[in-house]
């Protein structure tokens, strides 16, 4: 018996839902701070990178790698930060994260770092990040 | 004209190198508060995710699947942190980390907590690290 994948309710609090690619779900981290996307695989039962097989762990990222291109390309972000943690929310998500001299955690990691700034206009946040991801989300 | 690969200097001083795998260096951090593997790719002028062609990606992912699996069972961890960041060291480097409930800084990232504590007996580290990567080290 397999439960259907929901998504866990911190991450649905926290995030601004895009769209989806190939199987995984788009978020967007509701923090103007930092250009910050989540993926989340749809797949039930996921929390650790091994739980994923070799297909999905490639195409997974495989994505990953084009929005960190893309995420400098947009943002002019000298770095990006790729990573999986999961301490607070084990359900399997993978963070992509534009990083830039003098943002407010620069050059130390993101997680944890005071209170999340939500979007002002969250419509508008959306709107504009599903035209940057066009081409990349499932129609 | 290519530069030969070196690795960075602050990762240098930072672990202890256990050998290498398929092309990728396996280091680990000189802290002993976690199980902290670190890879490197051999290949000069790595900077990000997407600068690694799909080969090599998958390769590294693989290997580091892998590790999260062989940290869970080694330190019976109840997660596993997989991140690649680069804000202090631009080259590309993949974080492995074994995280438990009430580590120095559960639940929150590891980086930049505090200060390193060294490995005690160094040379018995290593020998620790690579019995338990035996078979996943090139001979």
């Amino acid at each position: 018996m397999s439960t259907p994948f929901t998504l866990h309710p911190r991450l649905a609090a926290d995030t601004l839902e895009l769209g989806r690619h190939d199987g995984v779900l788009v978020l967007l981290m509701d923090d103007e701070r930092w250009p910050w996307l989540i993926l989340v695989p749809t797949e039930p039962d996921l929390v650790e990178l091994d739980h994923l097989d070799a297909q999905r762990r490639e195409a997974l990222m495989g994505f990953a790698a084009s929005l960190t291109a893309l995420l400098r390309d947009i943002t002019g972000a000298v770095k990006t930060n790729v990573a999986t943690l999961g301490n607070m929310v084990p359900q399997f998500h993978l963070h992509v994260i534009a990083r830039s001299e003098g943002d407010p955690a620069w050059p130390g990691p993101v997680w944890g770092q005071g209170e999340a700034r939500p979007h002002a206009d969250r419509e508008a946040a959306v709107g504009l990040w599903r035209e940057r991801l066009t081409g990349l989300l499932d129609a």
